[in-house]
This record gives C-alpha cells, structure tokens and sequence, in this order.
C-alpha cells in the first residue's frame, strides 16, 4: 500500500483494510515505538494549535491571556503551559455565539452534520462537524472495533439510540468503515426492545453495541420471551455512553449472559474522534489511543500532569 | 465535468454538485427528450434483467415458469411479458431462505447494512443493501431533494424514526451528498418532540423531512409552548411514509402552519433507491423518475399497463 507519509496524519487508500487474520488495523501507527509515537503526536498537537489559533477566537483569547502562543509548544512537556479548557467555557461560548460558540475552526457553512448533548447537567451543546471529520471518526472506529475483535464477516446490531448521541453514529460508521454489516436498529423507542429480541433471533448479529443497561435490559427482554441470550451467538458486546462495561462484575455478568466478550470504550463527544479509550479483545484495562487524542491524568485542583499510576481527572488534547 | 456514458449508469465525479442557482440536479438525465429516456431506461432494465437471471434462483424460477427471459426484454412494450412480484412472495422467499430471500443478487457477506419494515400486515421484510446501494441512494435522494428546493446552504432537521425504516437514512444519505447540513434528530423517544422544537428554536433549521402527520404534532408541541411554528423559518417541508402531504387540504394546512412549501415524496422501500415519486417545488403532482424506478399505472387484476390518465394499481420496475 501507498502510504503518504509527507501529510499528517499519514493519507492511505481509503479503502484499506487489513487480512482479517492481522491483529492490527495500522500496525504503522499502532506499534510505534514510545520515542517515535511521541514525536508523532507532538507534531499533530503542534498543527493543531497552529490551526486553532488561526481561526478560533476562543482559542486565541484563551491562550494569549494565558501567554502562550503556537510557538510554545516545542515538546509535550510545554502542553502544560496550556491552559485546560472545561465544560462550562464550551457553553458560555455557545451561549454567546449561537448555535456553535466561537471555537468552531470551520465555517459555519461548512457544518455538515449536527449532533449535541441533551443537556442533563446544564444548557445543551451543539456539536457542528466538518466532512472530514466523518472520515476520522470512521477510521478510529474502524480502528478501535478492529481491536474489539470485530471483522468484515460480523453482523453488528446497533442498540444505542440515534439522535443527538454521537456513540451510535461513530459505531455506525465504524462498522462500515471496516466492511462489516451494520443493522443499525436503535433504541428509546417504547415496544422496541421486544422488536430487537425478535430481530436479532431472526438474523443472528454476531456484534452488539449499546449501553451495558441496554444490553442487561435486552437480555431481561429476551428470557421472558423464553430466549436464551446466549444462543443469539453474540461474539462481541462493545459499549460506550456508560461506565458499567469496565467495571469488573457487570462485565462479568454481561459475559455469563450472553457468552460473548465484553469490551468497554468511550471519552467524551467533545473530543472527536471521541471514541479513544477503549479496551481490545484481551479485556486486561483500557487503550489510551494517544495518537488521535492525547490524554494524560492530572491533578483535580492544578491540572498538573501527574507521574504514572497516580490518580487524578483525565485532560483530554 | 467527465461524464463516462459508456458505463450505465454514468459515472461522473463523485464530489459533483451542480450550480446552487441551478434547477436541476443532473440535466443530462433529467431533461432527457422522451425517446432518448426510453432507450436509457430499457437499457438499464436489460442490464438489470439479466443481472438478476445470473445472480437471483427465485426471479429465474419465476421467469423461467412465466417462459420469459433477459433475451424476451427486446422494447419496454415486452415488459408487460414479465411476471409482476408481490410483497408476499418476498415474504415467502424470506422465510424459505432466510434472512434475505432467494431474491438476494449480491452474496450475502457483501450485505453491509441491515434495514426491514416492522411487519404492519405480516411477517417483517428483511432489506439487504450492498455498498454501491448507498451511493445509488444519496445520489437519487440528492437529485429529488434539489428539485424540491433543498441547496447546500439548508440545514435540515431529520424528525423521523432512524431503526428499521429506511426514509430517514434516504433523506440524511441525499442532504449529505447535496452538501447541506443535515440534524439528524429522529423521532419517537418520549418527550423528544419537545426537544427537537427547543433544538429547532436554537439551530433555525431551513428544512424539516419526517411524516406530515408528526409535522402536525411538532407545531402543536410548538405552540404550547408558546411558539409560532411561522418563526424557525422553515423554506421547505418534505415528506414521505404517510400519504398526507400529496392530499391538498394537508399540504395547505402544512404550508399555513409553517409559513415553507410542503412537497411530498415516496415510492417503496423494496424498490431501492426507493424515493423515485416526487413532487418538485413548484407542487403540482408527482413527478415520476423514470429512470431510477419505473413506474406504471397496470389494471389490478391483470397487471397489464394502462394508457395514460387511467386509474389502476402502481407496477415499480
């Protein structure tokens, strides 16, 4: 394959797929050496801020009133400089500049799709994403669910609600991106549960994605119909939007259910690709996908970056 | 622009997208002189005659039994030769081979998304669509919602159902192939009409597509709280899965409530890209794209083609 190293980050043939014997979906980026993905991400950071600086008056406000500049940034390290941006700012800003806030970098005009949060925690957040930005969250999915374990020859049944929730939408495309079969069936919708039990009898999904409430309430559904939910023949159940499929005894309890793996990921919508923690197929804790978006754990009070093993808030760059 | 016309149907630049101020999506196709149009549409339907005899048992038994073949096809007179196919021998082929039916033509592993009908008047159909399907879909959703009068500066707000139906993925394939933003809101969760009109308020979507009776719902949802449902600003409403928009006392009261043009569209799901009866902005009746579905008025008994301007029961080629 004819891999274009010269642009970051590296463009192949969009129709790329790995054997579906190969562990990995880009082994070039995936087994990167810590040195050489350090340099990597170091240089997509720089860009990024380059490019958040040119055309986002948030981001240019917010930074020259901390003195920091594009030409801070000359190691990872120098990230600290910058200061953390939270939740509240995003809404301030949208509330200010409607419907995207002033830390939009591109056009309003170039907003190809409309996505958002219900607001559960305060006033609702407008995401407003770029073409381009489809073609990344389908290579990360694509990426990630490879990871899960999920090849071109599964049978994926999309149980997550499609609307303002970006989770179904990356899973979809995915799933797509990866050449599986995508039965994007949804949820929320009142009866549908049954539906889905019904559905997933009759075409056999080898894949389920959803919240782990969903899949166990899926599941309730299923044994009263007098289904077993483990002759569905799921090989993989993959989860976001929730914490339960990383702890221990509901990952426990999801893999007696339904005698499939259990494979926890998420982040926040925020950050898109968004979907850049997660686990693989061997279950042993999560990925940190730091070559799509860079987290570290800092102190709650500072944001200071903590040494490894120490506990503290995630920030996500 | 390249146009290869020596492959059917033409390819061309698949970033195409016509002069905001222009009145037709393709004219190439679209104002073809009528005979011209028919050699283009018995072409195709030799090409998809014979692609089926090759790939599909259950139309080779059928046409076999009928003592017809892709070599009877010779003008589109010796269409009416050709055995019409009702829903419930889809079902039939369904339950015989399932889950996609002996009717399938590509293998079942190249199937990349999953869609069906809820089984209103019996046992649930399966839809199995390929990959080139959906660029078949955005392509025709794109040409039909252009004649309706959707640019690439509409946002448009995508109240309806996103499971098993298949309306809703048409309508947000073509928005995002004509290059307008699409909100792909859904609809059918409890209490998510009063949130849709809150996003409405917020975002000032252009466009609105669900069915007309939720349209309905929509303004009076908006009007208790207190909102003319005149003020999003909506320029265009269209609609498919209801009859409701195509009777006239419907469309006017959709037109006064909204203050936008009210253009109904629809056909059926099974005959893929399946939004081939449309209405244009101008609103005078159904336009009917001959060559992307073809579709005749034939006696409901018989099934034989009908001269203009009688009433029978629709044949979709």
């Amino acid at each position: 394959m004819n891999v274009d190293t010269s642009v970051w980050p590296p463009r192949y043939d969009p129709t790329y797929r790995p054997d579906p014997t190969a562990d990995f979906w880009f082994p070039e980026l995936e087994c990167l050496q810590p040195g050489a993905r350090d340099a990597l991400i170091l240089d997509k950071l720089r860009r990024q801020v380059a490019w958040a600086w040119e055309r986002s008056p948030f981001y240019r406000r917010k930074w020259d009133a901390a003195g920091v500049s594009p030409a801070t940034l000359q190691s990872l390290e120098d990230l600290a400089k910058f200061p953390v941006v939270q939740k509240a700012e995003l809404r301030l800003s949208q509330a200010a500049a409607p419907p995207y806030g002033e830390y939009l970098c591109i056009d309003p005009g170039e907003v190809v799709r409309i996505h958002g949060t219900s607001g559960t925690t305060g006033r609702p957040t407008v995401f407003g994403l770029g073409s381009e930005d489809w073609g990344r969250i389908g290579e990360a999915h694509a990426r990630i669910l490879w990871a899960a374990g999920i090849r071109p020859d599964d049978r994926v049944l999309i149980c997550s609600f499609f609307s303002l929730y970006l989770g179904s939408w990356g899973a979809l495309r995915g799933v797509e991106r990866l050449g599986a079969t995508a039965f994007p069936f949804g949820a929320g919708v009142p009866g549908q549960t049954l539906m889905a039990v019904e559905w997933a009898r009759e075409l056999k999904p080898t894949a389920f994605y959803g919240t782990p409430s969903y899949a166990l309430h899926f599941a309730e559904t299923s044994r009263r119909e007098g289904i077993d939910p483990r002759t569905f023949g799921l090989r993989t159940l993959f989860f976001s939007g929730e914490p339960g499929a990383g702890i221990p005894a509901t990952k426990r309890l999801i893999e007696e259910t339904f005698g499939g793996r259990c494979v926890d990921m998420g982040s926040m919508a925020e950050m898109t690709p968004w979907m850049t923690n997660a686990e693989c197929r061997h279950r042993t804790g999560m990925h940190l996908w730091q070559d799509l978006v860079y987290t570290q754990v800092c102190a709650p009070e500072t944001f200071a970056p903590l040494p490894f093993g120490a506990e503290g808030t995630p920030v996500y760059t």
